[in-house]
């Protein structure tokens, strides 16, 4: 019998989104947020994910640091729309033995994210796992877009641009669990120097890149000598570690030179930096490493 | 160290909601869905959920029926605010191990209870668990209520006469896993004989009935004598087992006959009956029984 290990998340999702009636909403299911039209030139945008014990974060992480994380890495699939975060629910399913102010210590985390990107809790659920059980935390948000706004992951075109922010690699060393989603600059850029494709770097170069290209069905290629590496990392981990929750966009190569002049009198502590170009489909290169989720 | 063994659901969220900034909604947590304005008329109504392997199903259980349970308790809170099920998210942590065909039979039955209810897919999540960790299947909604049709938990008054559908008891026995959620009774009763007060049964009518009566301020009588119970089932099944998806309402007295008079003629194979009332703030009684997450 074939198991999720033999397959990995990306053939197994192919698989079930035919097998139940689909929402037409502006974006296909493998975007990093669904969309619904609101009708009245306003998109929503609806995000769940899924933070596990032992695999996104350790039983010793600071709890509060779990609580922002879980809550930033939502906001930053909204940042890759081009939308912004509003209602969240909170799902927890925990072990009963867990210390009452863990579960308080990682709500603090949740107020903080919230507050600071100006959303809310709309409501949540809690259950308990039996003994012995990682807890899984679940988080749902609904955002908002405007259409002129909102960014697909599958509009790239031949010959554009990839570019990154931020440095790539190392997260685990503790970006991971207290990274900056890139909001702002995502609210900027849809409205100064719209992207042609963009979606957020949360399971690494290696596997994200490859998905914006497929989506978009294209190729690219990647120049490794180019890659803004965080401090100590090589480009095998720039590539390879994930949770970088980056912004990847692509642009048309002619507006790239004013973008990047714009760009540090904005952000003048972020890099920006272009890392490759899009190229035909069935042209281009292939790329290893990256998070698989069954593995 | 306090765990949340020792203080249980309710007052772990009681606790929580302080810490986060809350949504302005039409109802606060506590109620069976959260409520958001959406300025037309319309209230967006947003739920999420949670099953965990070998708490709400077990592993030799159908896949298919587990699917069909996920979205059916979820489509059950919009029933119990007055509103219908719209679109929905789907996040699974599972271990690798799990076989494929296990899950594709699960999103049969998710596609199976989506269609029944006119409900769609807008997208989902997966992650791996750590191998020997339970499952965990978690389910957020987004529906809608007419703002005039939307019943809250907390506005029964004393008085009031306390009604259920259907029977109550023995669930465990399969009807947990392939029960309809009341959605059409709700959208027929906001209509015709609107509820003071409404919500859905999950923890058992020993759990929600003081929650409804403490939502509203108020005390209740329950009459255990009229309990309407399902096949073989005690009263002390009926008040505690859970699961039973029912729906508890509350309504003035003085309609109580002519709802009873209506009611088979839309619904003829489906009880619905009055089995208390409820009374002044501090009077009333207390219940024993239903289901405690933590315990």
């Amino acid at each position: 019998m074939k198991t999720l290990r033999d397959i990995g998340e990306d053939a197994l999702i192919e698989r079930l989104i035919k097998l139940v009636p689909q929402a037409s909403g502006a974006a296909g299911p493998g975007d990093d947020c669904a969309v619904m039209d609101s009708g009245n030139g306003w998109l929503q945008l609806l995000k769940t994910d899924a933070l596990v014990e032992n695999i996104h974060y350790l039983p010793q992480a600071a709890p509060r640091a779990v609580g922002w994380k879980s809550i930033a890495r939502v906001i930053s699939d909204f940042a890759a729309m081009g939308g912004m975060p509003e209602h969240f629910l909170v799902t927890l399913a925990l072990p009963p033995t867990l210390e009452i102010s863990w579960v308080e210590d990682f709500y603090k985390g949740i107020g903080d994210c919230l507050e600071t990107f100006g959303a809310t809790l709309a409501g949540g659920e809690t259950s308990s796992v039996p003994a012995g059980s990682s807890a899984v935390i679940s988080i749902a948000a609904t955002g908002s877009v405007r259409k002129e706004h909102l960014i697909l992951r599958s509009t790239g075109k031949p010959g554009q641009t990839i570019l990154v922010t931020g440095t790539l690699g190392g997260s685990i060393t503790g970006k991971h669990l207290d990274f900056t989603p890139r909001i702002n600059e995502a609210a900027w850029l849809v409205r100064h120097f719209k992207p042609s494709a963009m979606m957020d770097l949360s399971d690494g170069l290696g596997k994200d890149l490859p998905r914006l290209a497929a989506a978009s069905q294209v190729g690219f290629i990647l120049d490794e000598k180019a890659l803004p590496l965080s401090s100590g990392c090589t480009p095998a981990q720039a590539i390879g570690d994930g949770e970088d929750f980056e912004l990847l966009l692509t642009m048309e190569a002619k507006r790239v030179s004013a973008l990047l002049e714009a760009w540090p009198t904005v952000f003048p502590d972020l890099p920006l930096t272009p890392i490759g170009h899009l190229v035909a489909p069935g042209e281009g290169q292939s790329l290893q490493g990256g998070w698989e989720h069954f593995s």
